[in-house]
């Protein structure tokens, strides 16, 4: 009733559905990840930094993707490489994952699972989805994603996991597979999104953008992704900012 | 808190998800197409008979399915499948579809989209939700169910639409895939149908099953899916009454 769909300026069309980044944009995984590890180390009488040991386990994440984003590696899960990164970061860390019991490497390993959303997350993402569909748009596998949704109470109408598109963000397939789910133009899909180079490739794809600024994903002492790197449609510090400028 | 999952007898497993039909088990579609036939049938000047429409209509579902079942034809989306049945149907009906706007029969053919949901459907996920994953196990697409899911309200936690397992059920692949999607065993899913045969498929890949009986879902006069024609895990005659049984 009188509600009008935002309109980008950059792909002409009205937007239809707002699909968000998760880690990083939604939840904020360093925190979630070191609370996990710092039970971890004190139920394995252990003493490590245990945002270091987030951090260590974070970085292996572009490197395992990319060998599937070259054709090196046949698509494999976020959940599997997750898994094995963990082994990396234990031993990096001075631990020997096998001497580790399978259970504990896999509740760990589950903390992608349970990362708590920022403060405004909950509320913004209700209130987009009175007038769009809101869905992730993340390299999580589905079962990650809905676990997610179910312990942050994230209310998406939809949850489209990287092993449904079976490819990885920035590939073009992954914003092009997600829009066509949905039946819709890759022009009437936003990415919202934490991270300039996110927005770059779903640019290319033909998507609107909208750049959500979380200075601190990272910890106090970021220098990346601090300011929005390219003319994108909209710019927030949080998702209930992007429903203000949603009009939603 | 104290909380037990459902363990089915029949496979041993505690219930982690459970999924449902969504034509004719959650929502009303003979009702729903029907009053958009009507309303199409005012605008164009006709009258026919709209629940014997919509009854022809659905009439050409099954062996639409078929010819991707059996391999004869590459999958094809039930939005596609459902607009090649409307031509049919409305020549049956004595309506030329190429005399009709292509707009007007694409809203038609939307009307699958917005069905509306059985009274006791919204509450009843939402109960079964507290306890357990909720979804469709549909042949509907992925943009239909969601479209369905925000019309109707259905609370789903996720969405895996046949065009994500690019199959259509009765065919395992279309139980097993969905299983896999949410990463848990077949057993540790229950399939919710008001149709037999469709729980006999589930069952036989190694899914717990719920039978609800929807004894209108062809109109006053039905006389198939009356009764349990199996030893289905559970029998209810309603979604809050399998929330009930569920404990949830």
């Amino acid at each position: 009733m009188g509600f009008q769909q935002y309109r980008s300026p950059s792909t002409g069309q009205p937007v239809r559905a707002v699909l968000f980044d998760t880690f990083g944009t939604v939840v904020d995984w360093r925190t979630g990840v070191a609370r996990e590890v710092a039970a971890f180390a004190t139920a394995h009488a252990r003493t490590f930094d245990a945002e270091a040991f987030a951090d260590d386990w974070r970085a292996l994440y572009q490197p395992a993707m990319n060998a599937i984003r070259s054709g090196r590696r046949s698509f494999t899960k976020l959940d599997t490489l997750h898994r094995e990164n963990l082994d990396q970061a234990l031993r990096h860390h001075g631990i020997d994952p096998d001497r580790v019991s399978m259970e504990a490497l896999k509740e760990l390993n589950k903390s992608w699972h349970r990362l708590p959303p920022w403060p405004d997350s909950v509320d913004g993402l209700a209130r987009i989805r009175r007038h769009y569909v809101v869905g992730p748009l993340s390299n999580g596998n589905t079962s990650l994603l809905v676990d997610m949704a179910r312990n942050a109470g994230l209310p998406w109408d939809v949850v489209i996991g990287s092993d449904m598109t079976r490819t990885y963000k920035p590939l073009p397939e992954a914003y092009l597979r997600t829009a066509a789910f949905l039946d819709l133009d890759p022009g009437e899909v936003m990415l919202a999104a934490a991270h300039n180079s996110d927005l770059r490739a779903a640019r290319e794809s033909g998507l609107a953008t909208a750049f959500v600024v979380r200075p601190t994903e990272h910890g106090p002492g970021q220098v990346a992704d601090l300011v929005p790197e390219g003319g994108w449609d909209l710019v927030a510090s949080s998702i209930t900012e992007l429903a203000d400028r949603l009009g939603a």
